[in-house]
């Protein structure tokens, strides 16, 4: 089940291996990532897994690996449910921060066997606000780049297994995502999920949610989830949770929900999306 | 001369090799680094690299490798004037963003023969300013860590090799730094340098000025450098440079200055620092 390092692929490709000490992805984070929740060999959501790639790529500046290398990953997982992560970096070479003028990207993968967890499909979770601000970096919004350092921070802000989630804030005050989710919340008639213009990583699930109409993206404060009808998370390994309870960046409960049809309705959007049941007795 | 994975420490380190596929300073930019510059084995502003090391350690979370195993590395440059780089990431695990509880550090690291180019410090640079604006983020200000990727974009804004370096705004407006070089001007009756409380990388040369005295931090636009007598770049490793021209994002000249006494003397207290000559004849 697990594809780390047991297959080479043509053209050098060295799967589930490491990278060397000059690589720019170690040395400066200079590269990309994506997770790709595969079932039975087959990638869900896996156009928009390869135009974000893409995107983020041409962002950075840097050539993408042949689409039918990428293409022979997902099937390498074998049967079940299996979590796909490819790393893309710029690869080696350059002078200190000075990209090559050609570089030669170096993609690495690995494949591991996934299992969701139906609880928090059907019950729900506890999340907290964390403390640390996200700053406000429009070249890089948006992209699942490599320099994460801001989520592993905000991460580290609690241990209890009870939190599934963390909120995180830009140093403006606006909500922008989870540590490694974005937010769904049901008002004013309708879902709402923030714009991502200055931080934030823009999830393959929001984006093909967003794609099918009737979520408004906005700028908001977290003191509009305190009067929302309905709060969710998702992104497209795990599917979409139904918030239960939040807390303040201390731990004390803000606000509590039950889970109930208008959570369902996203949910079922979303699961119809990446496969996953529709409801409890799926 | 090159160290590079040419021997092993005790303590099963790996010299110059690279990563596992796991590593998190691969994974998320989750870790450090210093370079610093060596003279026949002898590491120097050392004190100054260590410290800042175990800052930036203490920051993100992680312990440090033992003493001994730092002060070990810099003899492995044998003769001549070498820069040691290393990295020390978190290590492994953790569930996606979040650290092990008892992370295990990886320390890797190399030696490369280093030739600083002596024009530079007696003739001067020409500089640029970079259109990028670094993100605010007073968790991370100040520490050298592995999310680089501003530093990457920002020299990435030209590639003319008479420009040595490109000068960084924030988000607010305020000078920082070069993409790798701490900037100090004169101005007002003496030298100063940018405060670095929301970005930046707090440089060991520009700390060491910084305890001698007679440096001042201050908060400053760009355009106070139209009316500095003198401006100077610097890091531990390339020395001090004197800025001759400085140019537009656009790369249309702003001011040009001639090498004076007055960067004579912030150069030979820097060079003092480095074992660097103090002037041209030396």
């Amino acid at each position: 089940m697990s594809g780390t390092g047991d297959h080479s692929l043509a053209r050098g490709l060295t799967p589930g291996e490491g990278v060397p000490f000059d690589d720019r992805g170690l040395a400066y984070g200079d590269g990309l990532f994506e997770t790709v929740l595969v079932r039975d060999g087959v990638p869900q959501l896996w156009e928009r897994h390869l135009g974000r790639l893409a995107r983020v790529a041409a962002a950075l500046g840097f050539p993408l690996p042949e689409r039918e290398t990428l293409e022979a990953l997902p099937a390498r997982a074998g049967e079940g449910l299996a979590v796909l992560k490819l790393v893309l970096t710029r690869g080696s070479g350059g002078r200190g921060y000075l990209a090559p003028e050609a570089p030669e990207p170096r993609l690495r993968w690995q494949v591991l066997p996934f299992s969701p967890d139906p609880a928090r499909w059907w019950q729900g979770v506890a999340v907290r606000h964390c403390r640390l601000r996200l700053a406000v970096q429009p070249a890089l919004a948006g992209l699942k780049h490599l320099n994460r350092l801001e989520n592993v921070l905000a991460r580290g802000e609690w241990r209890d297994p009870e939190v599934a989630e963390g909120l995180l804030c830009d140093a403006e005050g606006r909500l922008v995502e989870a540590t490694c989710m974005n937010v769904f919340w049901w008002s004013d008639g309708g879902w709402q999920t923030p714009r991502l213009e200055g931080c934030g990583v823009a999830g393959t699930l929001r984006e093909a949610l967003l794609a099918r109409g009737g979520i408004r993206e906005v700028t908001a404060g977290p003191e509009v989830l305190d009067r929302v009808e309905a709060l969710c998370l998702g992104n497209s390994v795990q599917g979409l949770w139904p918030v239960t309870r939040l807390d303040d960046t201390e731990g004390r409960p803000l606000a509590r929900w039950t889970p109930t049809e208008r959570h369902r309705t996203l949910q079922a959007e979303a699961h119809g999306l990446l496969g996953y049941p529709l409801q409890p007795d799926d």
